[in-house]
């Protein structure tokens, strides 16, 4: 099977020169982050599994390398669904703005600011403090359980 | 390896009452549709790959079936950047509103509507519609090449 071809980091790529987030996992070929910022204000379990090389799409990568990453997303879905409980479970490769490989994974909840509409629509609702809240005090087991992955 | 658990059709669902778009290929555990209806007027190059059994979410799949799925969205993707020529692609499995597994892959342009916002986003300005009559005019063809995929 062919590997997918050596990437060089791009100079402007904020992907490149930074984890992108609170970084939970490290691996040869990608990491794991926990979103901080305004994303976090409204989805605190948001997590995205980077892969390291500069690439902009998923089929950019060689077969193989894609199920390296996909194996990667499935294992921080599952832990995700076990510590968080959330409604749904949101998975997106987008990079528009970034165009540097990376998938988000998110825990959505029918209570969040946006529920049932994709988290990037305008807020349905206000944010729900306190549920917001006893989510965040649920971060750290998470955080712990995907750092504990064997991938 | 284990096989995903059998899921029974869900009477309230429309993914399992209906292919949920034109039908563009079908396979014994996943078909091919390319979405209608206001999607598509905004996203003329949406295609969704919808798992046939009622499963919400991607991991609720055995690895051996989320591997056959990811496959099939790779392929089409393939396509679409091939027939279509995207600025960028655009790949979710969000489930919010229709929580039956379904990937959308969806064809991005630097002048679309919502660019580089996600597609959910609030538009950023009007449709441009002589380009969305342009890519309407490639449909068919990239139709017929994903019909022709061998999955």
């Amino acid at each position: 099977m062919s590997s997918s071809p050596v990437a060089t980091p791009a100079a402007d790529c904020p992907l490149c020169r930074e984890d992108g987030g609170l970084l939970i996992a490290r691996h040869a070929r990608f990491r794991v982050i926990r979103a901080t910022g305004p994303d976090a204000d409204d989805f605190p379990g948001f997590y995205r599994v980077i892969w390291n090389e500069h690439v902009a799409e998923w089929t950019d990568l060689a077969p193989a390398d894609r199920s390296v990453l996909m194996q990667a997303v499935a294992k921080v879905e599952t832990v995700v669904r076990r510590c968080l409980q959330p409604t749904k479970v949101n998975l997106a490769s987008l990079g528009n703005v970034v165009p540097h490989l990376h998938w988000h994974v998110v825990a959505r909840y029918d209570w969040d600011s946006r529920y049932p509409a994709p988290l990037w629509a305008p807020a349905a609702r206000p944010n729900d403090d306190a549920r917001l809240a006893a989510l965040r005090g649920q971060l750290l087991a998470c955080d712990a359980a995907i750092a504990a992955l064997s991938f």
